[in-house]
């Protein structure tokens, strides 16, 4: 029996009750932050002994011969392009390895294209439109750089399997004002989806009336499962050669959230012709990045194989916080039907739909009540969410302990607003 | 009695001989790169202690308590905004500390304001024409970058205490166009010349008839000392303020030449108004910084103290190699009259003017013999030297022995080429 078959009397004997909740929950004075994607500590901890495979004594050379102390190797060096190209498997070939953050680096991408274009396309400054492609709900640092460069963006529905590829297919082939989609490919930001082998495969194949469209592929949670049993992800490079398509797409990776959020490295991955084009303007920026760092990850890593024993710790430390927030959301709201949510292999964050127009009013009295959530409507490009309905959940720094309080503080304020907005609609019918 | 007062037959038998020298050198097959400033293997192990600093056991805190492994603290920590302001004579609070390349916030400085404009002003790709004031000869990566974003750039000629600030402010006072002044005001790239008081007091002085003008101040030898006697640059930021300008300046400074080049850390120091428009566009482009290399930097050195004993050690390493040159330079070419030369204090290069004609044809002679020069024109806007006279030359990486035959090599090559430009002159005035 959910909500919606209570009677109004009901209705408003259960707020009652859970106003006194409320109260008294607020009244504990708590500050709780599910809002960001952040490592904790203990993760962190985990990759401290990297800060000793560099040190006075050591041969600070890359194979090839580098000294990675001074300048050169503007694309990287090789063993660390190969490092990341195992996490996403592709080839060394088509790695620059950057400093430490993909976002930085896809936001450089952007730049680039509207003030230079892409392989030779008229500059994006110079056009009177530009439009990208926004799966929602998404990634609000990807929509903020486009919004910041004036792009257009359009939602695209978010499915279990990936973006709506029919609407994709429609309009990258009919507008060639569209330059680009934003894609979180495996364990989506915020939802936890990893796209599906045939939407990988549509995306390879897409026939963009833009030559200088590309797919953002921000491969961003590759090796960040919480279980054994993990989501795979089909290689888009090599499916975009196989569809006739190798310039299709930017892939973008870091360990950020591997061995040091902020101190990391990232990389971009792409077809060797988007790569000459992506360097002609990299040596106007840099004379390279820091090898040093470079040269620790691809010496501490060693292979995949280092990076995926290395992850399990992290799933250890983190499984059993996604699990807790789930439990309560599954005890406490799963009869109500006031709201549905992911239930995620990996990356970093639960997806919450409430019931539409009711978002902004509990991330509201979260808040007051001391829990920090992302905004609402941050999932969605302008920061507006059409339905007001998705919330970003984020459990990975709080401890297990601190995210039940969280998630039932959050349940409380989801039953709240929910029973209000239902009550509403009562009223509106019986007016 | 220099080359010109030789007769014809002098000059040809002079030639004989020198051509003889020169086929010997050349026949030893020789392979010197007297091309860029760089550091050479043991500048870089003098800083080779700063990898102990952060080991696994370290508490990797900022003195505010920021995890310098986590995200956060975008504008860099408040113990490094202390060490890099010290390095340029400002205050902490105009300090923005960012990753490993001073260029690359130079270049996205430029960026920045073709997207975005400067505190409100137009964006420059908005603009029909964008225009930036080069002293020459100047630095090379200044000018490609500028380049890259079609600026058109204007020859400032360079004395020895400065830009012609006569031109400057004439330029500047009366064209909106000009956005911009490449400065390299101390022991700069390529004369080692550091701007006088009286010039850095004109330039911060500047009324431009561009609200957006700004000096790119890219302080890059602040602390590369070769002398105990230095030469002493007054602190701009200071006197912009005085000057009622306090938003005129973005000044630029790394550790590339002082720890590690490549994996040292980068700063921008400018008025607080300027960093607040900085970091409006930052936000959207990264989360922030690799504070652990920026911890690492300011635990090692400590503060300015700890960077002049460091840069002492260079300075012993490095003086020979300046001297090497010079002493070959004065005892060959003083009584010759066909070139002159700068002696710097500090720095990385020495800036050579051959007569007019002949720089290009001199960088060929010396690769011939296996010395490569940095390209003739490579110190003007768009590779162009209007005198072909040019040649800068940067001793720090070959050992004294090697530059001391390098420099004989050179010193042969601008003989041969300049009798030849002298015999061309009497042969088109008999004829």
């Amino acid at each position: 029996m959910s909500y919606r078959d209570l009677s109004r009397k009901e209705l408003l004997e259960l707020k009652k009750q859970l106003e006194q909740e409320y109260q008294e929950a607020k009244s504990k004075g708590l500050t709780l932050d599910m809002s960001r994607g952040k490592p904790e500590g203990r993760q962190l901890d985990f990759a401290m002994p990297m800060l000793d495979v560099l040190n006075s004594e050591s041969h600070v050379k890359s194979i090839d011969g580098t000294d990675c102390r001074n300048y050169g190797a503007m694309d990287g060096i090789i063993e660390t392009k190969t490092l990341i190209a195992s996490m996403v498997g592709a080839s060394p070939k088509n790695v620059i390895v950057y400093g430490n953050s993909s976002l930085n680096i896809m936001y450089d991408s952007i730049s680039r294209s509207v003030t230079h274009g892409v392989m030779g396309s008229t500059p994006w400054c110079k056009l009177d439109k530009v439009k990208f492609l926004c799966p929602v709900p998404g990634y609000d640092r990807h929509f903020a750089i486009t919004e910041h460069f004036g792009v257009e963006m359009i939602n695209i529905p978010m499915t279990t399997t990936g973006p709506d590829m029919d609407m994709v297919e429609h309009l990258v082939s009919s507008d060639p004002a569209i330059k680009g989609i934003w894609c979180v490919p495996k364990y989506s930001n915020p939802q936890g989806y990893t796209y599906s082998n045939e939407t990988v495969k549509r995306l390879a194949a897409l026939k963009p009336a833009a030559s200088d469209f590309r797919i953002y592929w921000d491969n961003a949670y590759a090796v960040h499962h919480l279980y054994e049993e993990q989501d795979e992800l089909l290689e888009i490079l090599g499916e975009c050669e196989k569809a006739g398509n190798p310039d299709l797409v930017y892939e973008f990776c870091s360990t950020s959230k591997v061995s040091f959020a902020g101190a990391g490295i990232a990389a971009m991955i792409a077809s060797e012709a988007n790569l000459v084009d992506v360097k002609k303007q990299l040596a106007f920026q840099t004379i390279g990045y820091d090898k040093l760092n470079q040269l620790r990850h691809a010496l501490y890593f060693e292979d995949l194989g280092g990076i995926q024993v290395h992850m399990k710790k992290h799933a250890e430390l983190i499984r059993p916080k996604f699990e807790a927030v789930l439990k309560v959301l599954n005890e406490e709201l799963s009869w109500a039907k006031v709201g549905t949510w992911t239930e995620p292999k990996g990356g970093y964050f639960i997806s919450f739909d409430a019931l539409p127009g009711c978002a902004s009013a509990i991330v509201e009295k979260c808040k007051e009540a001391g829990v920090v959530l992302t905004g609402a409507g941050a999932t969605f490009p302008y920061g507006k969410d059409p339905e007001d309905s998705n919330i970003r959940l984020a459990p990975t720094c709080p401890t297990p302990e601190e995210l039940e309080v969280a998630t039932k503080i959050f349940v409380l304020s989801v039953k709240l607003v929910s029973i209000e907005a239902i009550l509403d609609t009562c009223n509106e019918k019986t007016a």
